[in-house]
């Protein structure tokens, strides 16, 4: 299979297993169910899903299993754009081409489409039997508990936040989306990982080090695209974060050292892949596809 | 030990614990780590907590084990209040007598605090030894999670919005408020129950139901004191629900008869723990307390 039909068959399978876990549009609250399907279910390129689908292959993994755990990846990261797009913080209206949802419905909605899909993560990855040892299954809902928290995505924001109008060093961006948004990728990687066969230690370094940089490969790839790409082809308001002075890649380096910083990563997460041989070809082909998406 | 001494030992023990548990001060991001700090370490009267030590006593758990679960029932509570309190839900700028955090921080900061305390709540959940049993431990996290959630207190919230101006009967006030405050009052209670010995799905389901009417009892009460207390004396903005036009237990039954279902509710869950004996000791102290607080 290539790796278009692959991932065709992922996001589908991923579509297909975040509906059976949703809550039914039947049963009360009803608008907010609504509301929470309308956020999780608008498409999108499900990156994480698929991280979590390629890692799972290191080790194994029954890719029904993954798709669980990953869609509670792909509820936090649902919850977190529906956040960021509210008012008091980004204030987007469109998101993937569509009104955003506090736009859609309306703020109370939305902050509480948010809170509800965070709970839904966890509830998710407790309820459904995703190893034969459950001390693995605790290990997950650390992970992704830690990735969403202070120190994960949601401190992530609060440094976003404190940055517009300064300007960041190279080391300081880094920090700030190895937290936004590199957290919740390096624990899509791990917990597809952690569906599978025992995990050494060095197996869990070295896919948290991939994620790591295919993280922020991912951001720096985001900030040229922001900068490159108009409104249309990206499905949400571009060249936002100039307009809002968030420091970027693209302003901290310019567009061609940007460039070159992307594909530099993506080399290095490729040499750490050395080691999986053919077990790796997702991950790796995913790796090219994060980085060479619109360049 | 009288009730006071016992709950004050219980404050004391929750807010140790809850200090440890929080990030340090002294880490990135601060300001959102100070703004958490601000959100769950601002006192109040603990019955969550209290409820989860209380409970525990049935199945002789560990105190020091059941402080850290119930601190994650507290930081779920904690989070709520903030959200709860943001202008485009309930716009409050008082709670327990201090500026709520988006008046004493900002709406984003407030947003993030909520967010990284439900992410925190978890994280406590699954990297702290809870029990000698792992399967149990992971059904704290799916109690929590789901008391939590869209069909939990998020979804009681949801239902609330849906609800001002409008004229509820008591069943509709009912299923409201088992929502929106009563989940996560049966979570502190079962919580602290599984930290201990096995737990019969008997002993399951009558802690659950003394939850459920001691949360409803919790709510009714509620709702008298806002129509009967001053601002001073309530540390929050008294008369807020009639001038939000929100339906409570007053609006739909008036204040004596709301009393009486205070009582009443009371006496159920008296009846569900003699059961229990002595060791329900705490439990019928707190029914007391939350029912006859004010009156």
């Amino acid at each position: 299979m290539d790796f278009l039909a692959w991932s065709a068959v992922g996001q589908k399978c991923i579509e297909a297993t975040l509906l059976t876990l949703l809550p039914s549009l039947d049963a009360a609250p009803q608008q907010l169910h609504e509301a929470m399907h309308y956020a999780v279910l608008q498409g999108g390129k499900r990156v994480r899903p698929l991280l979590a689908f390629a890692a799972g292959e290191l080790t194994q993994a029954n890719p029904a299993t993954v798709a669980v755990a990953a869609s509670a990846v792909e509820m936090i990261h649902a919850y977190s754009l529906v956040h960021d797009d509210l008012p008091c913080m980004d204030d987007d209206v469109l998101r993937r081409g569509k009104p955003t949802c506090h736009v859609q419905y309306d703020e109370p909605t939305a902050l509480l489409v948010g809170d509800a899909l965070q709970s839904l993560a966890f509830q998710v990855l407790a309820e459904n039997k995703l190893h034969v040892d459950q001390s693995v299954q605790l290990k997950m809902v650390r992970l992704l508990a830690a990735a969403s928290g202070s120190r994960g995505m949601a401190g992530g924001q609060a440094i976003d936040l404190e940055s517009v109008g300064e300007v960041l060093n190279l080391e300081q961006l880094e920090f700030m989306h190895s937290h936004k948004t590199g957290a919740i990728i390096r624990a899509a990687c791990l917990l597809g990982l952690y569906c599978g066969q025992t995990v050494t230690p060095a197996t869990h370094a070295s896919v948290n080090e991939f994620g790591r940089l295919i993280g922020l490969a991912f951001q720096v790839v985001d900030d040229v695209l922001d900068a490159e790409a108009s409104t249309d082809t990206l499905g949400k308001t571009a060249g936002k974060d100039l307009e809002q002075g968030k420091p970027t890649y693209v302003s901290a380096m310019g567009l061609d050292k940007s460039k070159t910083l992307a594909l530099q990563l993506r080399e290095e997460a490729m040499e750490i892949l050395t080691e999986f041989g053919d077990r790796a070809r997702r991950l790796r082909e995913l790796a090219d596809f994060i980085v060479l998406r619109k360049f």
